[in-house]
């Protein structure tokens, strides 16, 4: 069995521990003479599972008790539908603008009402997150709209706005579970389970229960409306249960490493051995603001189109699996989620500065 | 390692070889050195794994160029909001009524428009499939909905409705890939993959091409419009990869046991066994009308609450699950769906056997 380093932004790596877990598992889950695939969704084994996995989430990130967790389908992408459908009530919200994703949330709002964008960073291509102090909330939004970590650019929120009393949506997709988390500081996170947490397929959604009262907007599906998931502990239909299975083996791994200030610590170690070294390069850069640097997603490139083109295949060749950025940005991405072990960093390191030093001039 | 005869309704067996080369291929898919479960979704490995899935499932039924094969989330209860949100132009269609899913589409419909009760099952519990000769259709409904086996009542439609060109759109989840189908007489046929075909995360739609120039109603969310899926091949945004990986693992099994017509001789088989002596019983009684009955879900009772009771009590000592009946209908009900092996339903039998010699006076 080969085992490569995969830097994927998602789908990405998971602890080896739980797909050990999960392949020795997959006949006969504790003696249950089935696999999780194949147990009924309703049996008293498989809530067992939820039940667990949902405990062990609401340990690892201190969610408290007037706060539902809900594991859904349909990724974030769905999220960006079902924010508005559930919570725009006035038709009207605040969107805070720092890439990609934070776009396209904002594009699918329009579908249901008057999303205003309150701070953006494309001027810069993205690279920083604005300025949090001084934003000018719209009276009559009814929440306002972040996306935590922007995989394809390399930043990250370090603060929260204060959005004096309005309720606050995070998309968290790609930093969830990397760090301690505040979930006191908003309405509404969510976060698709393909970067830390576990196979995609799985939606994580923590909802302040006062926002299920919120009446959904009329033409909104039933599958569609927090309240029902809420109300049914993710079982108003069948669930992607293998999918919530998995995140559950992977909180269990989390919280047996210490939890998450643990994992930040170490998250933040891998980081530095990386940005430290782009930082002291003659021939790789950083694309982001440093106070903007995100722990996921490490962007840097040479300038030179035909050197990054060069270094990229050379790192195919080394088996570093995933490197180039994304297609609308270029360059370089390093994706070191949870799962990347500090070795795999390390050795990415080793093979730039291999690199620099055959192509320094 | 312990396997049971699992009588789930669904989600519900799945082929062992299947399980086997899941679990061998957890860490590393064939020599990628990485499990499905990390892949990038952008990936050709993935790319190939999806393709070939798609390819796979066009042989098994046959699938003509003009319809296209998306693989989704959100379930069936998902597909009762998307097939009116997609084809309800004039916001009219018409529903046949023949049990639980199928009342729960035509619920969900009226959130769009005026789904209108063509026929129903309803006066006898749904123990039969209605007469489809004189069906009245109603002039403007822009589809017919059809539920094609009832999985909580165990009955299955044996022809198909003529809609004079309507659209057919048919919920074949609990029998899809049980036996060959004629995907020509449906506009749409969708199906949850936890019956036949694998995890539960998994939809698979298959919609004639003509239907996706339907422009959806307004306020559809951009995920659930069929064209956006169809035109992006199911990666408008990140698939239930994994599932469907499982997916296509079955479907090559399916063709490698001698495709859907071997399929079929093989779940009759099974099913006369159950039904055969089911017929000859003095005390347990089939709970359909015969010509309504479903090869995947066998209904049945004793008629005293008490005796049920202790049957299903043994049946669980003696290692079979899941045989309760749904809490709506009470009774019993073996669902053998195509990974059931004869085994598994010939030791039911045995069972019953036994128990009926022990009761019957």
């Amino acid at each position: 069995m080969k085992r490569i380093f995969n830097f994927s932004a998602g789908p990405a790596m998971l602890p080896e521990s739980v797909l050990h877990q999960a392949a020795d598992e997959m006949l006969d889950y504790k003696g249950s003479g089935m696999s999780v695939m194949e147990m009924s969704h309703r049996s008293k084994t498989y809530q067992g599972i939820i039940d667990e996995a949902e405990a062990d989430l609401r340990k690892l990130l201190n969610i408290p008790a007037n706060y539902k967790v809900l594991f859904l389908q349909g990724g974030g992408t769905t999220q960006f539908a079902m924010v508005p459908m559930n919570l725009m009530k006035n038709r009207v919200a605040d969107y805070i603008i720092t890439g990609h994703w934070a776009k396209k949330a904002y594009d699918e709002a329009k579908i249901f009402g008057k999303p205003n964008i309150i701070a953006s960073s494309e001027d810069k291509l993205f690279s920083y997150i604005p300025d949090l102090k001084n934003l000018k909330y719209t009276p009559e939004a009814d929440y306002v709209y972040m996306c935590e970590n922007n995989t394809i650019f390399g930043t990250k929120y370090k603060s929260y706005p204060d959005t004096k009393g309005k309720i606050l949506v995070n998309d968290a997709s790609s930093c969830f579970l990397s760090e301690p988390l505040d979930v006191t500081k908003f309405g509404l996170i969510f976060a698709g389970a393909q970067k830390n947490v576990g196979p995609a397929g799985v939606t994580i959604v923590i909802i302040r229960e006062d926002l299920l009262a919120i009446p959904p907007l009329p033409g909104t599906p039933t599958l569609l409306q927090y309240k029902i998931h809420a109300d049914n502990g993710s079982m108003y239909n069948t669930p992607p249960a293998y999918g919530i299975y998995i995140c559950g083996l992977v909180f269990k791994y989390l919280l047996g490493i210490g939890g998450l200030e643990a994992v930040k610590a170490n998250n933040e170690k891998k980081a530095a051995i990386l940005y430290n070294y782009i930082d002291s390069s003659k021939i790789f850069k950083g694309t982001v603001e440093k106070a903007s640097r995100s722990l996921m997603n490490v962007c840097f490139r040479t300038g030179e189109p035909a050197l990054d083109e060069a270094f990229l295949e050379g790192a195919k060749k080394a088996g570093f699996s995933n490197l180039p950025g994304h297609r609308s940005v270029g360059g370089m991405r390093a994706s070191i989620y949870n799962a990347m072990p500090l070795a795999g960093v390390q050795a990415l390191v080793d093979y730039m500065q291999k690199f620099e030093a055959e192509h320094v001039k």
